[in-house]
């Protein structure tokens, strides 16, 4: 029997383990779905990439889990979904792309936010200004304040998401992007990169109860879902999916690290070396 | 008057600005002495690339310097050090090679050390051995235990470098170290990442007093100085010597970041770019 569009798995590429937060919630809403994660781990981080590079990866990357027949394509690296999503969307006009920062975005704007809104993100993804200008494009006139925490990549990579060190590390980075929204606080906290989702606890017991977080893991899977259903891809959620796992370098820290991304234990054997 | 070889500037090559604490220590010994130092911030970080790699960018990055006239070449990277010294030597056979895994070696064998040494690098380094191989040549059969501390490297980027929040991050970082080592502890730890001397104070607070920190990059410079000593190559100290600063991409983070390492504000016109 021949395999139906709805039958084929969902494509989810990142430039490393960070974008397991993006897999985890798409697993989490879509559990009857099969899924090739690709992370280019061999040439992370793209932040600091030109975006001609960044192109480039983003189609080399695309075009492994094209070629295995997906039926859509998720990027779950916010430096390429700022960069190459119209290169992506015009190199293969037949599959749905869907990056993470326009769902982000939306779900923050769909919130009341006359105290404005915060996104936190690395470096990279601040300077580039694509949250503010998604959010800004959705909600004109919007107050959005963006702050780099850089150093909450590294706490999720070591396995530090949570406890009372991690919410005064936490506290500590927050203060500043708080303090501009004093007395007050933002009606909504962004996060940003894939790496912040394992963090979302610690974060929102800092910013307190009257702050949403906005994990884009968790709305680009709702957005992924809902275009599939619109598509008539969908399949049976009482089906058991499988996920399937390609790196272009280091496995073994793909796997170690990625446990912490993914909630589950990963073996470096669960993981394929590619080379592209 | 033509330039004396003794007059000539110190190259000082790094994959990114944490070599800067190397410059630090090399002015601090020797303020009489020029610099150029260049960091290749393009294509950090080099601990994740391949040995080939490396090689390739360390020869491209030092005759940048070597074409400028410098009198000794001093690898401020640990994975640079680890990989390409034989290739860097074999290229220019007229000027001295100097990188930072086997001074902080020597320095930390100099001393007695009956209950072992630590050792805390970046991942890549742990993983390559270079310190551990270094140390067990010069002290055979010495007890040698090694650790990454990815995190330090992120602190020492946001330039959270001493207090009380910080001693607690790196309490909790090195404890799986000393666990090793209980119930007593190392003779001493090897700050074995460029970036670790801004960190050195939280350290040796962490550490306790019966633990020697050795600084590579303090090692380093010292190795440097007797070197140039030997060779004739010594300027005067009296003379106030001038440092100039080069990067292959983000001179303006360079100069924000590189402050912290430098221990002094650099404007980021102090920095040239460069293409490699």
């Amino acid at each position: 029997m021949e395999t139906t569009n709805a039958q084929k798995p969902i494509g989810v590429f990142d430039s490393g383990v960070g974008g397991l937060t993006v897999l985890k919630a798409l697993t989490d809403l879509m559990p009857g779905e099969d899924f090739l994660y690709l992370g280019d781990t061999a040439r992370l981080p793209y932040g600091t990439k030109s975006r001609e590079s960044v192109v480039r990866y983003a189609l080399q990357s695309s075009r492994r889990l094209i070629d295995q027949g997906v039926k859509l394509l998720a990027v779950a690296c916010n430096t390429a979904s700022a960069a190459a999503l119209p290169a992506l969307e015009a190199a293969y006009p037949g599959v749905p792309v869907v990056g993470v920062i326009r769902p982000g975005a939306r779900a923050a704007c769909a919130l009341k936010a006359s105290g404005g809104m915060a996104v936190i993100a690395t470096e990279s993804t601040v300077r580039n200004g694509a949250y503010q200008r998604a959010i800004l494009e959705l909600c004109p006139g919007m107050r959005v304040e963006a702050q780099a925490c850089s150093l909450f990549v590294a706490l999720a990579e070591e396995g530090w998401t949570g406890g009372p060190l991690v919410e005064q590390i936490v506290e500590k980075s927050l203060a500043p992007l708080f303090a501009r929204f004093a007395p007050s606080r933002p009606d909504s906290l962004v996060l940003g990169c894939t790496h912040f989702p394992v963090l979302a606890g610690a974060i929102a017991n800092v910013a307190g109860p009257k702050v949403t977080i906005i994990d884009s893991a968790v709305t680009t899977a709702h957005e992924v879902k809902a275009l599939l259903a619109e598509h008539g891809l969908l399949q049976s959620p009482k089906r058991a999916g499988q996920s399937r796992f390609f790196a272009t370098d280091g496995c073994e820290r793909f796997a170690r690290v990625g446990g912490v991304f993914l909630g589950r234990a990963l073996d470096p054997s669960d993981v394929t070396l590619v080379d592209l």
